[in-house]
């Protein structure tokens, strides 16, 4: 019951909750030991700071919940592929699995050749139709 | 008199500060048209959290002192060259211009090929000398 698609589709919420705000829809929440333990969603324009993706501050509220910086026996479902900065600070948290929804290849870190910790296991593509149509969906909404 | 020297200076300060806390001892400023506007240090130990580089707080408090998430007209001094987190957020800034203390070959972000915005004019090796030997000290202390 408790699968990747499960806590995806619990990402995607947070998405949706970006959407809902006119923010970029990126959702993520962070699984520990089968609980959640944090969920976010991207908050750049409502906090005026570029630092407000949702994996910034999931990573955040993870180590304040476990009272310890390094992410052990954590793994983030974040629906669209990480940024430059949002894999860095993945990188410096020792995560134990990344889950990504659908890739961003323009401004994800697989392509710019960033590696996370050599501790992380990275699975992609769990609910990729889903996390790229809204993305998709948001940016047509702009034009 | 205001000089890249004179702000670095100050970021050294700042440097010197994380060093008392026992904190990996960088440093940085931000100055928007001749005012200092941010001033931080590395407060991951303190705060238990990965994302709490000088870089990363100096750019929220300076997005909030302009109002605004995009650092126009703004020079960020900073004593260690900035790691692939730190380099992400301050592209996704747009920043004018970043002055770097000293290189970190390693964990720094240029020998990973990244790239800050095409806007964001970098210069490199102001107070050069304090700025590595600090960090030095400090990792001599824990040996």
């Amino acid at each position: 019951m408790f699968t990747d698609e499960y806590f995806m589709k619990l990402a995607y919420r947070e998405a949706e909750a970006a959407f809902d705000q006119d923010e970029i829809p990126v959702g993520c929440v962070v699984v520990s030991n089968g609980q959640i333990i944090a969920k976010a969603h991207n908050l750049t324009e409502t906090l005026n700071d570029v630092t407000a993706h949702a994996e910034m501050q999931a990573i955040t509220s993870s180590a304040e919940f476990l009272g310890g910086k390094y992410l052990k026996n954590c793994t983030m479902y974040i629906t669209l592929e990480p940024c430059v900065m949002c894999a860095g600070a993945l990188a410096w948290s020792q995560i134990s699995r990344v889950v990504i929804g659908t890739r961003d290849e323009q401004r994800g870190f697989i392509n710019k050749n960033i590696s996370l910790h050599p501790k992380t296991e990275l699975t992609i593509g769990i609910l990729e139709n889903e996390c790229a149509e809204i993305v998709k969906e948001f940016f047509r909404g702009k034009r």
